[in-house]
């Protein structure tokens, strides 16, 4: 055993010219567990609950090691600590608890325990009946180090009582404290994004502000907005979210169904932001302005909602900042404005700001600040449109600038794009992502969408938010207007993602597309509408229903833990899924394409359920929409589903 | 699309101070490979074959991107580029061939390509029947900046004529070579350890030099191994290792079987390394002294075989080093030397040095200049003993340093220890290490090994050298003495892994153990020992064929390309084996458990094997044992195979 005989130094760089420092450790921390890039972006975790940490430690030869996690908000000055034990084959785990949101870092430190080893040592020499007399007295030399000696050293008498006193498991614990750590070695920092529940589990509600009212052709207002919270809450809705609600420009104003030229009276489309009123911080003044905003903020709190708005970069030509920052837009050779565009298409009523015009840093200012003053108006979600189209560096560093102010601050990356930039987003920051799910109809489909998105990286960093309409998309799957399947898809969403949204007119099976495409016809990003809440056939009592059986079942409030059934029908899908600490687990079939009804075979097998250290299998369901309770058989339940009656069942699992 | 209007600044570390400057990077460059540990470790290479490199490259928006690879020997100030291509869902891929052995870096670099993504889009413009003036005008700007514009302008005449010319190809690689690089990112650097091909392919024959005479009880000379090397080269071996020649300790030598005293005449323990005679840069006076080992070195030369030594740290309690460098090596408390020891074994013969002791930079020099010194005099291999109970830093310092003098020095790691510790000293630069094979003896367990072995990472940096036995090991299962069980061991080894070794004896059979261990009877690691090297039922006609076989087919000169194959018998394993290029496909069929005759059926379904682009199922196959020839049926063949007369089938594959 080294490191017994007096202080070491280690070899010194001036030796080691050609290796790093990291190089130079005898301990080795690899493999670590949770880290994204090594560490370059963070893993994303919830407050309150606990991070795991997982590492191989080893070094060579045979001493014992120990090992610690050191965590903190990033930026504090005194770590905390957590222990770590060993869990077999060199792979050690520890864990913390982190008590509020906000960025955090974690390091991993490992030393070897040099008493532990010289005691483990000790105890085997003496079980094989060698001398110890020169043990003993490396033992007493060791206290001496420790400054613990002469005490105990007095106290032994016989060898016996030496050995007894130098081999006690007490004195290994004192010395661990005592003797410096030898052959140190710490990790690098890997980050960690903690925030507050809603990042993960939310229903939303997409509401277009204008088309709240009740008088056909003109604006509803925030007061219209506030009418109708009461029926929303009663859905259960957690979080409303507003496209935007800014002043509209009047310059190349679109007119109905996205035609180039608006009819007088046309209100443009909500994207085409700012104008002589003003930009991204004020409020359209036929919605009430920033006043009624605010009693619509308050409001929602009222009844126990949260407000999301939309942040949408783009400018209207009659935005302020074209006239108060020319030099944020680019031109053409002619001179003049660069419309936005996607070649072949135009979107000539917006420019995009330029992020790498020469004024680039108060650009990136201003719309951080943009954020920071709805943020002082009480919003705490934002939905950010086409993330993709902007440079990744401004996200990350606007996400942390805010969050470092307001780590409640919650941002929600609507990019529909390539799957690595997409996830790249969710890396640099956005603490939800829209996805494909719009696009995944077919059990097959849904089972290798999910299971990407819950597998190790990704359920790491990318927390889906399952969207089954909005305003740009009405799938072709929902065109032919089916309840049951509008019923169906609301369900998957709900259950299979613990943020999912749904877009209003939703609930009223609104479903006509312009022909042939996978938009709405008259859609109401161009002109007004007024619609009837309660309109016969509408399925309000499902959607509170599903949102309430979510409430009451955290199972339901998260994404990873999803476990997918054996289910012998190619319409049904069937999965399982348990709360973080095993104390609710729900287990739903859901059908997917057919409308017939339809009798299988949900299989449970071998799967178990509950508390870590006392899982055990399946045993008993009940029904939650009618309260009957089943004993399964040979591992399973037979079941009927007429999807025209209800598209689901859902049950509590029992062990 | 940015970038266009002037040249940009990005954004300044001063505005994202909190930000590291990869984090500004515009363009991602992720998942690397070949990467060990982010970068941190060396992937492993054959010079003169191709090395692939492999990373996610994207960044926002839709502009398109070029990247290349840009490497060289560590050190070296002009990297050499080779072009990456898209290979989809934004995976790209180049690749480059290492002409010589050594440490190798290459990193990764990608960037806007500025001029591209404005021809697509001039493009999208056109085939849309859209007004062109604009985007001709900028087309003519970027040639400005790129100054070869003039010419372009002026050949051009009418607007067609202008897209004609500004949508030329040519011109699209004209100017990705002439405007400077936009949104460039390069990656860190990652390193490459180039080996030549007898890192990973070598038939080695464990000697021990003073056993090679024919007088009892007497000392070999390397004369008498110089007579010994017509009958190992005859065999087919590439290597010959020798277990330590140095002179040996005289306190506390050992006796014959370990025993803790020796009688008079025992030589004592090869692996007591030091006398007054000198230590590790000594030869033993019996075996002749340094200029007999220098005609065995030029004699191996002659037979196109190699010498590996052995690297022994420990010293005999008679070793120089104990007077000449006290400080090297620790005392107990009562000022007597520590032997070394493994509590509760004790090795009362050796002493360990202390890598941590004050004067340990010369300490860590003096052992590279040991092997520093046997490399000139022409040892290019070294197997080192036991390295997993030295320091890390040690070895990657140590074998760094010796590399970067001779590039074709090669290390074998002997730790019998934890998988990581294995795995580690693999990383840290031992070019190849010795395995759990000898301890793999089922179909399952042996399947399970090489699955691991040849998986990633792990297949990256670890090299396995299949030894049958070494003097410290005779495995149960040889304990019988069975010939077809040492032939199947034998062939198990040759096939399976590049590289294998036997240790002298292993082809006589030689198989009595000390009794319930895994150890030699009276082992020559104690005494003098002579051998009939032609005794009655010796395999060295197999060993020799198979050799041969391993010669001419490539497929075996490799680990990592294998295939196991259905074979519907418990007791016989099956598996397909290819070279790099795709020309060479070997079967074999090697029965691991059971003495009896078998008949099987030896399933190649689906596979294919050939060079990338014309891969083809595998229709025929050459036995090449006997020359038959055979062609596929329903996808295999049916075979009988009795251990007794071969315990091998070995064909190679045509398609």
């Amino acid at each position: 055993m080294a490191g017994l005989a007096k202080d070491r130094k280690h070899p010194s760089p001036q030796l080691l010219a050609n290796l790093r420092p990291a190089e130079t450790a005898r301990v080795f921390i690899e493999d670590v567990y949770p880290s994204i890039e090594n560490g370059r972006f963070a893993a994303k975790r919830i407050v309150g609950e606990k991070v795991e940490v997982w590492a191989d430690i080893f070094r060579d030869g045979h001493d014992i090691l120990s090992a610690r996690i050191l965590w903190g908000l990033e930026g504090e000055l005194d770590r905390r600590t957590a222990a770590m034990t060993h869990h077999g084959n060199d792979r050690w785990m520890g864990s913390f608890v982190p008590d509020k949101p906000g960025r955090y870092v974690y390091a991993i430190e490992a030393w070897t325990d040099t008493f532990a080893s010289w005691q483990r040592d000790l105890k085997v020499r003496q079980a094989a009946g060698q001398p110890l007399e020169q043990e003993i007295e490396e033992g007493w030399r060791l206290l001496d180090r420790a400054r613990i000696a002469p005490m105990a050293r007095r106290e032994a008498g016989s060898p016996e009582a030496a050995f007894r006193a130098l081999a006690a498991e007490e004195l290994a614990h004192t010395m661990a404290e005592a003797l410096p750590q030898a052959d140190r070695s710490i990790s690098q920092d890997f980050p960690l994004r903690v925030d507050r529940p809603a990042a993960r589990a939310s229903a939303w509600y997409e509401m277009v502000p204008r088309s709240q009212g009740t008088e056909p052709g003109r604006s509803a207002t925030f007061d219209d907005c506030i009418a109708r919270l009461p029926d929303i809450a009663a859905l259960g809705f957690d979080v409303v979210y507003l496209t935007p609600i800014h002043p509209i420009g009047q310059t190349n104003r679109k007119g109905r169904n996205n035609s180039t030229i608006a009819a007088p009276g046309d209100p443009g489309s909500f994207y085409a932001i700012g104008s002589a009123e003003g930009g991204h911080d004020a409020v359209h003044a036929e919605l009430g302005g920033i006043e009624a905003f605010r009693r619509f903020v308050r409001a929602c709190r009222d009844h126990e909602m949260e407000v999301a708005l939309d942040f949408a970069i783009q400018c209207s030509l009659d935005h302020p900042w074209l006239s108060e920052h020319p030099d944020w837009f680019q031109r053409r050779p002619d001179g003049t404005i660069r419309y936005a565009e996607n070649p072949p298409k135009k979107y000539e009523d917006i420019v995009n700001v330029d992020f790498y015009c020469s004024d680039w840093a108060n650009l990136w200012k201003a719309l951080r600040d943009v954020v920071l003053f709805w943020v002082g108006e009480g919003v705490k979600i934002f939905r950010v449109d086409n993330p993709h189209t902007k440079p990744f560096p401004f996200w990350e560093w606007m996400i942390r600038e805010v969050q470092r102010q307001d780590p409640d601050v919650l941002f929600l990356s609507e990019a529909f794009t390539r799957p690595k930039v997409m996830k790249a987003l969710a890396k640099l920051g956005f603490s939800q992502s829209y996805t494909y799910f719009t696009w995944r109809t077919t059990k097959a489909e849904l089972g290798e969408y999910l299971s990407e998105l819950t597998a190790f990286p990704t359920r790491e960093f990318y927390r889906p938010n399952f969207f089954v309409t909005t305003p740009d998309i009405l799938p072709y799957q929902l065109q032919s207007g089916e309840a049951w399947l509008f019923k169906a898809r609301f369900a998957l969403a709900a259950t299979l993602s613990g943020a999912y949204g749904i877009y209003n007119g939703f609930e009223l099976l609104e479903h006509e597309p312009l022909p042939g495409r996978e938009e709405y016809l008259n859609s109401e990003k161009y002109e007004f509408k007024t619609r009837d809440w309660n309109k016969p056939g509408n399925i309000k009592g499902y959607i509170a229903q599903l949102n309430r059986l979510r409430r009451e079942n955290p199972a339901l409030q998260q994404t990873n833990d999803l476990r997918f059934l054996l289910l012998d029908h190619d319409g049904t899908i069937g999965f399982l899924k348990e709360s973080g600490d095993g104390t609710n687990a729900i287990a739903c079939a859901i059908a997917v394409s057919g409308a017939e009804p339809r009798q299988f075979w949900l299989h449970f097998g071998d799967l178990t359920i509950g508390p870590a250290g006392d899982r055990k299998r399946v045993a008993a369901l009940v029904n939650l929409l009618d309260g009957s309770e089943h004993r399964l058989e040979w591992g399973g339940i037979r079941l009927t589903l007429d999807p025209a009656v209800n598209p689901m069942i859902v049950f509590r699992c029992l062990p």
